[in-house]
């Protein structure tokens, strides 16, 4: 944390920029973590707040129920196909965790208690928490942690530039799952990001990847749990991916795009069956033990469904493809950078591999971290920029108009040229 | 769950009042979820939230700080002596997975790499996910999920009413802690509630006990986490629970209050001694793997400072030790019950504990669960009740008007008259 020697100060937001304390205006290539939706200062939204505000701003879902939190629930219900129920939290750790406790305790209600195992795909990520970063067990972030992690199984997955024949290597993929499946019957669900690992590297999958793992699932009786935090709400050209990649979840989990990437919330939603194995008398003690204290917040609930609103009436998953068609026509001009190795996108999703040597491969690396010297000076160009490693991140808020995401774009170029002259 | 078959639809809230869809007044003794501080509409915090939302709703802390968050950073360190630096987060699960990490990574930085143990006192409650289930075991909650779970010292601690010489065991219970910490080498930290344990069962500490703790661990070279977040902010009657228990922290958790129950967070304070031992260079890899989508949420700042700031105009610590004053009198008229085996208070918490029989102590059992049974009386009262176990559980908003204690003091009498008739 040493280099980091001062921040810019964030005081207000004016539609895709963020404007620092001393004036000086960036433009969000973030969306403020892979989660704003229409910009700061979405007109429709802040009515919502201010309306809900006057009417209550958190009530518990201990006992209780409120409004937007049923409304909310079953609009989410109803965009994504055979789940049947919602079980709210605050981040996505804390719904991937919820989807993890979920899993396990279904089996035990149905009386296969040897279920407990988690497999998964290496380079996936869902979260920074104990439970999350057993899954999604990245050693370069949380290696110091191993001891307290529970084990999984990690099935070997790379991305497209680290593979030569991509093809192939996802049909061994599948067999390596099905090989893992079929001999171990103590798994209780196989994890996997939708559509695309993320943070993992952006990984994206080939056309039936997905759903071929969800019917290796289904055939040796494996759940089947998706994390949609990053990649649904329109990140990569869909509301819900997991439709789009024609695969079928016992358990997926919503965040980040889900209240406009305004208010912490997130989601985990289950199919019928999951949710009935729940169901029985107080002493028969099927019922899950998870609740957090702000658990349906009334106004986080308020903002999603309003953001859910917009969604439809702007009709902003077409406005995404259209968008996305012009951030791939533009990402063509990077490959005129010696510096840049690979380019994998989707969607409102771009990574840039920056390399020191593009026929070896050899990631770029700087006297500080990559993100700094990307950050410090993509920042003389009016744009806020992060990197995953030495991979230019691009995730422009989902409703960015053409103009500002060309700004973007040459700042971006801008940016990697010289920061690799 | 099949007990649930309906729920009041909350649609707003009037002061310490939730309102259903049908019109039904809930006085809110449950301080929804223990976290409500003014009521639901504390007009200066509306006012703060509808200015706010017209500057920006949310700015992220990844390579950028807000000007909420660092405000709200500087009063936390501020009220809290011995702390240096905050890290922010979304409830307060992920702020004691924070702790942990913050931790175990302490002593990797500094060397130390085979402290990766969690002490604990039995009956501790620290949240939801694997992590804090693994440190707050409580097995009739978590039992399930338990090969998951790393492995933890827990010394064993009840409370009062289970133990006949309560100044003894305190004593032995040191005793213990230190006989641990003594012989284990490889303890990172222990870990404790501040002032009470409340989730699992409402067991108040004694004078000095903490603080003992915390010289123990300090004696052998133990970090000390305390968790603050249902018991700080005035719930035990102090803002700083720890200062009233004479204690020194290594690691603090607050939530719940911080919003004055209005939105998500928690935060994570430490020293500046470890704080300092995540400093290095970006290769050094000394910094933390740890970071939400939401963490340092401008908006939950943004209400957090009003609130820290009401605390101080409206004196609200000392209002809240005048009707804590209130409560514990209203209390002695419990005893007439006979259903009541015990009563166990601090400030503006109470639990008030069921049986079937006095003199054998044999907890109260019905063939739903206790907390549907009060719960369902309770709205016929108009009032907002909650169990745990067979503990009726009293925990108002702080700043409820000794009027409205009585309403639900009253209710609270007869519900558990009636349905213990």
């Amino acid at each position: 944390m040493s280099e980091w020697d001062s921040f810019p100060d964030i005081v207000r937001g004016d539609g895709f920029w963020l404007v620092d304390s001393r004036g000086n205006r960036y433009l969000d290539g973030v969306a403020s973590m892979w989660c704003n939706v229409w910009g700061h200062s979405k007109r429709e939204i802040i009515t919502t707040i201010n309306s809900q505000s006057k009417k209550i701003i958190h009530s518990s879902l201990f006992n209780l129920t409120n409004n937007q939190a049923e409304t909310l629930a079953k609009k989410l219900v109803s965009i994504s196909p055979g789940m049947n129920r919602v079980f709210y939290s605050d981040n996505g750790s804390t719904a991937m965790e919820i989807a993890f406790k979920i899993a396990i305790q279904h089996w035990q209600n149905i009386g296969q208690k040897n279920k407990t195992m988690f497999a998964t795909l290496q380079n996936g990520y869902h979260g920074d928490t104990f439970g999350t970063m057993s899954v999604g067990f990245v050693p370069a972030f949380f290696g110091k942690f191993k001891k307290n992690l529970y084990k999984t199984i990690q099935i070997p997955f790379e991305n497209s530039y680290k593979i030569s024949n991509h093809k192939e290597y996802h049909s061994q993929t599948l067999e390596r799952i099905e090989n893992q499946l079929s001999k171990n019957h103590n798994i209780a669900a196989f994890v996997m990001e939708s559509g695309a690992q993320i943070a993992g590297g952006v990984n994206i999958y080939r056309d039936n990847f997905q759903s071929d793992i969800g019917k290796i699932c289904k055939k040796h009786g494996v759940l089947f749990i998706l994390d949609e935090i990053a990649t649904g709400f329109g990140r990569l050209g869909s509301l819900v991916e997991y439709t789009a990649q024609k695969s079928k979840p016992d358990i997926v989990s919503y965040g980040k795009m889900l209240t406009a990437g305004y208010l912490p919330m997130a989601a985990t939603l289950v199919t019928k069956k999951i949710y009935d194995s729940f169901l029985g008398n107080y002493h028969a003690m099927k019922h899950l033990y998870h609740g957090h204290t702000f658990t349906g917040n009334t106004m986080a609930c308020a903002v999603a469904n309003q953001n859910l609103q917009l969604y439809q009436k702007t009709g902003l998953i077409s406005k995404v493809n259209k968008t996305a068609k012009h951030l791939e026509k533009r990402l063509e001009e990077f490959w005129n950078i010696n510096a840049v190795g690979d380019i994998r996108h989707k969607g409102m999703l771009a990574g840039i591999e920056l390399v020191s040597n593009r026929t070896k491969k050899i990631p770029i690396s700087f006297s500080k971290s990559t993100n700094k010297i990307v950050f410090d000076e993509a920042k003389k160009h009016k744009i806020y920029l992060r990197t995953l490693g030495n991979i230019v991140m691009l995730v422009p808020p989902l409703a960015i108009s053409q103009k500002e995401l060309d700004f973007l774009m040459d700042g971006t170029i801008k940016t990697i040229k010289n920061i690799t002259k």
